[in-house]
C-alpha cells in the first residue's frame, strides 16, 4: 500500500485530514458536519472508554441515562447557560412525516407540530437537574456521582473530524453535593482523573489550570482544564471539569435538607471529554508515515507479517508462531498474524505503519532456519533481529517502553513550547516564528483578552494550577499582574 | 424498607409499572415518552451489553458509529422503510434558537431552518448503506461486519418504560454480503446468537421463528425473532434479525465486482435487540417481592448484612467477613457489604429482595460465635444457616443453581402454556381462559392474520424454525395449512 500522505511540514492541517481518513478512524458522512467513525478508529475510542469508564467507577461514580431531548424552556431556566448554546443547537419541531399531496415524496406533517420545541441535548445539565430535583430531599441522597456516555450535538459552522463536528461522541459527569467544598473537590478530582488519563494511558503530557471567565462554560462558576500541545505548536483543550456552584440548583430548585433541618440549595459539578481526544492523539504523536498509538491504546499491540513462498511455507510459519501468539496473548497483548495472499509483505509493512501498530514482527525462511524474528518498532521506526527465546517478555517490556518513549517525546517537545515573555512584541515574535504556550502576564480583564486574541489569534488556555504567584505588568497594558498565564493559539 | 408492591395477581400491568420504579430501575422524564434509566437499572444494561457485545466480536463483527441524523432524501429511497418509519419521528427543521424580540424568553429562529429537514435515526439501514456504497467496490471489500451501538427514536404514542419508549437505547447490526446465501446464513446466525444470550444469559427461554409478511421489518425479505412470554402469558419480542435481500442495496446504488469481473448487488442483513429486553427480563422472573435477577446479570450477586449493636460489632464483623469478600472476589463474584447505620437489618432485606440480588448472607454476633452464616437465595425465597468453612464454593455452586432454576422455572412456565388448538371457539377460549402462545393452523393469508388479530388482539408472533410440518385446515377460514404458527397476544 503506498500512502501518499502530505507530510507535516507541508501541511499540518491536510495531513491530519488525509490520516484520519487513510487510517481508517473516520470520515465525513452525507450529513453536514457528522462523521462516521470507523471500525479501527471505534476500536481505538473503545479502549479510551474502557479506561476512563474504570477509572470514573474507581472514583465511586456510576452510570446512567437521560434524554436525548431538551424541552425548550428547560434551556431557558440557567440565564449564562441558554446563551451559551442556544445559537448552535438542532430543533425538532415535529413528529412525523406524510406522503406530499402533491405526489412529490414525503413532506413533514404541519399537523404533528410540537407544543413545545424539544432541543437535541448540546450537554444534559438541564435534563439532569430537572432529574436531580426529584431524587434529592435530604442530606442522605448526596453525594449523587452519575456519569453518563452519549451523543451530544452543537451545530459548528465550521467542522473537523474529530476535531469540531456537529454530533460527537462523549461523557459527561454530574454531580451533586451538600457542600461547597465537596464539589470543588469533586471538579478538581475529575480534572486529576483527566490528566492521569492523558498521560498515563494517551502519552500526552497535559497542563493543568482554570479557565478564565470569558472560556469558562456557560453556567460554570470555574472551569478547571487539561491543556494539550499538538506538533503544530497549537494548545487542544483535552478535557475539562466544571464547579458550577449552585446556578443548576437555583435554576431548577433543587434543595436538600441538611442534618439540622434546614433547606439548602445544592452544589454541582460536570465534566467531560469527548472523541475530540482522539483528534488530539492523533496531532500529538503521529508522524508522516502515519499514525503512531500509544501501545495501551492500541488495538492490535503486535501484528505479524509472514514473509514466504507458497502455501507450504505459509502453514509452517503460521504453526511456528502459534506458541508465541498463546504466550503473548497470556500475557494480555493483543497479536494478530495477517495472512492475506492478496498483498505482498511490503504493502503490509505500509499498512501497518500508517495504522500506527506499535510492534510488527516479520518472519520469513531464514528466521525460521535461525530462530529469530525481525522486530520492528513504530515510534522510532526502527528494527533489529531477535532471537525467538524469550521474545514474548522482549516484546511486553518494548510496549512499556514505547508507551513511555512516546509520552517523553511529547513532553521534551511541550516543555521546548512553553515560553515566557515579557514584552507585546517578543508575545507576537515568539507566537508566530515558535508557536506552543506563551507565558506571560495580563491584567486580569476580559477586554485586554480579548484584544490579544482578535489581534494575534492567541487566546488564554489557562490559568496553570502550579504557577507561582510573581508580581509583573500586564504585556498588553502594562497593568499590574499577579501572575502569568499561558497564552496561545487552539482547535 | 416497607415495598408496598402491587401484586400481579390483582394487576400485572400495575405491578411492572410499580416494581420498575421502586427498583430504581428507571422512571419517566419531563421529555415525552422518554425514560431516565437511573443506575441500578443502567449497571444491569451494561452487563448486558458487555455479553453481547463479545459475543458479536466472537462472530466476527466490528462496532463502528454512523450519524444520528438521516436526512429525509435518505429515508424515502426504500419504499417499503419509509412507510414504516415516517409515522413516527423526530423532525429536526431548524438548528439556532434566539431570543424572542417582544422578550418573551427564546425562539426558534426562523432564518435558520435547514434546506433538507434531518429524522433523528428510527434505525440505520439508509445512513449506513449511504456509507456502504463508498466502502464497497470488490469482493474484496466483502463481507463487511459491523455493529453500532446507539440511541434510536420512534415517537410511539402510547409509551411504558423499557417496553415502548420514544427513545430507546439499542445496538444495530448490519452486515454486507456477496452471496444471497452467505446473508441468510448471517441472519440466521444472529437470531442464534440472541437465542444464546435471551437463555444462558438473562434465563428467559425463546422460540425461534420468522415472521408472517405483516409482522417483517419495514424493507426486509425475511425478519427471523426470537418470542418469550411473560408471566401475564402474553408475548414479547425479545430480538429481531433481518435478510435485507438487495433492497438497500437498489436504494442506494452498492455494487461490488465479483472474482469474475462482473458488477453485482450487495446482500444485507440487520439486528438488532434493546432496552426492551430490561422489560422482558422483568416481567420473566420477579415476583410480588421484587425483582428476581439472574446471577449473570446482577450488579450485585452477594450482599452481606450484618445484624449487629454497636459500632464495635459492626467492625468486628466487618473485619470477620473480609477474608470470604475477598474469596468471592477472587471467585469472579461481586459482593457488597452494607454497613449503612441509618436503617434496620429488616429494612436492608426489603431492599434487597426488592432489588433482587440473588443471594444475601446476614451474619450477627451469635454466627460470629457459631462460624456460620446465614443464607438466603431471592429466586426461591428459602434461607439455611451454613458453616463459614467452604461458604465460598457453596455460593459459587448456588449462584449457578440459581441461574439455571430461573431458567427451569421459566421453560416450565412457557411449556405449560403452549396449547394446540383446531378450531377458532377453542382459540379464543385458550387465548382467554389460559394465555400463552396458542399453536394452530392458519391459512397463509394476511386478510385471515388481520381479521383474527382484530377479533381477538392475538397477533401471529411467529412460525416456528422447529415446527414439524403439518397438513391442516384454517381456525378461522377452514382452507388448507401446511403447518402451525404461533398466536399470542403481545408487548
Amino acid at each position: 500500500m503506498s500512502k501518499n500522505l502530505t507530510s507535516r511540514s507541508q501541511d499540518y492541517s491536510k495531513w491530519y485530514n488525509e490520516l484520519v481518513v487513510k487510517a481508517d478512524l473516520a470520515e465525513n458522512s452525507g450529513v453536514r458536519g457528522c462523521m462516521v467513525i470507523k471500525p479501527y478508529g471505534y476500536a481505538i475510542w473503545e479502549k479510551m472508554q474502557a479506561a476512563l469508564d474504570q477509572m470514573f467507577k474507581d472514583t465511586g461514580h456510576e452510570n446512567a441515562y437521560f434524554p436525548l431531548f431538551i424541552p425548550k424552556s428547560y434551556l431557558s431556566k440557567e440565564a449564562s447557560h441558554v446563551d451559551g448554546f442556544a445559537k448552535e443547537c438542532a430543533v425538532v419541531t415535529h413528529y412525523r412525516l406524510k406522503n406530499d399531496p402533491d405526489g412529490k415524496g414525503i413532506i413533514v406533517d404541519p399537523e404533528a407540530k410540537l407544543e413545545e420545541e424539544l432541543i437535541v441535548r448540546p450537554t444534559s445539565e438541564t435534563i439532569i437537574w430537572d432529574t436531580y430535583r426529584r431524587w434529592i430531599q435530604s442530606y442522605r441522597d448526596l453525594p449523587i456521582l452519575i456519569n453518563q456516555w452519549a451523543n451530544v450535538v452543537r451545530w459548528e459552522m465550521r467542522t473537523r473530524l474529530f476535531l469540531r463536528t456537529a454530533e460527537f461522541l462523549w461523557q459527561e459527569g454530574h454531580t451533586a453535593h451538600a457542600t461547597q467544598q465537596e464539589a470543588i473537590e469533586e471538579a478538581e478530582r475529575m480534572m486529576e482523573v483527566y490528566a492521569d488519563f492523558a498521560e498515563n494511558w494517551m502519552a500526552v503530557p497535559v497542563i493543568r489550570g482554570v479557565k478564565t471567565a470569558s472560556e469558562r462554560f456557560a453556567g460554570a462558576v470555574e472551569t478547571y482544564c487539561i491543556e494539550a500541545l499538538m506538533q503544530d505548536g497549537k494548545a487542544l483543550q483535552a478535557g475539562t471539569s466544571h464547579f458550577l456552584g449552585q446556578n443548576f440548583a437555583k435554576a431548577f430548585d433543587v434543595k436538600y435538607v441538611n442534618k439540622e433541618g434546614q433547606q439548602e440549595l445544592v452544589w454541582a459539578t460536570s465534566w467531560g471529554v469527548s472523541t475530540r481526544l482522539m483528534g488530539a492523539l492523533v496531532m500529538t504523536h503521529s508522524d508522516d508515515q502515519g499514525l503512531v498509538i500509544p501501545p495501551k491504546l492500541a488495538p492490535i499491540q503486535v501484528v505479524i507479517v509472514p514473509i514466504y513462498k507458497g502455501e507450504e511455507q505459509l502453514d509452517q510459519i503460521h504453526e511456528h508462531v502459534k506458541p508465541l501468539m498463546n504466550e503473548l496473548k497470556s500475557l494480555g497483548i493483543s497479536v494478530k498474524f495477517d495472512s492475506r495472499d492478496t498483498v505482498k509483505p511490503g504493502f503490509k509493512f505500509n499498512e501497518y505503519e500508517l495504522k500506527g501498530v506499535p510492534v510488527r514482527l516479520a518472519i520469513g525462511a531464514r528466521d525460521l532456519e535461525q530462530g529469530t524474528y525481525e522486530v520492528a518498532r513504530r515510534d522510532l521506526l526502527t528494527k533489529e533481529t531477535l532471537p525467538q527465546e524469550g521474545i514474548s517478555g522482549h516484546i511486553k517490556a518494548l510496549l512499556n517502553d514505547i508507551q513511555e518513549t512516546m509520552y517523553q517525546k511529547a513532553l521534551a517537545y511541550r516543555e521546548s513550547h512553553i515560553t515566557e515573555v515579557n514584552s507585546y512584541d517578543e508575545f507576537k515574535e515568539v507566537l508566530n516564528n515558535h508557536g506552543g504556550f506563551i507565558s506571560a502576564h495580563w491584567d486580569g480583564t476580559p477586554e485586554t483578552e480579548e484584544k490579544i486574541k482578535e489581534e494575534t489569534k492567541a487566546s488564554i488556555r489557562c490559568i496553570p494550577l502550579d504557577g507561582a504567584v510573581e508580581e509583573g505588568v500586564c504585556v498588553y497594558t502594562g497593568k499590574k499582574s499577579a501572575r502569568r498565564v499561558l497564552f496561545a493559539k487552539a482547535y
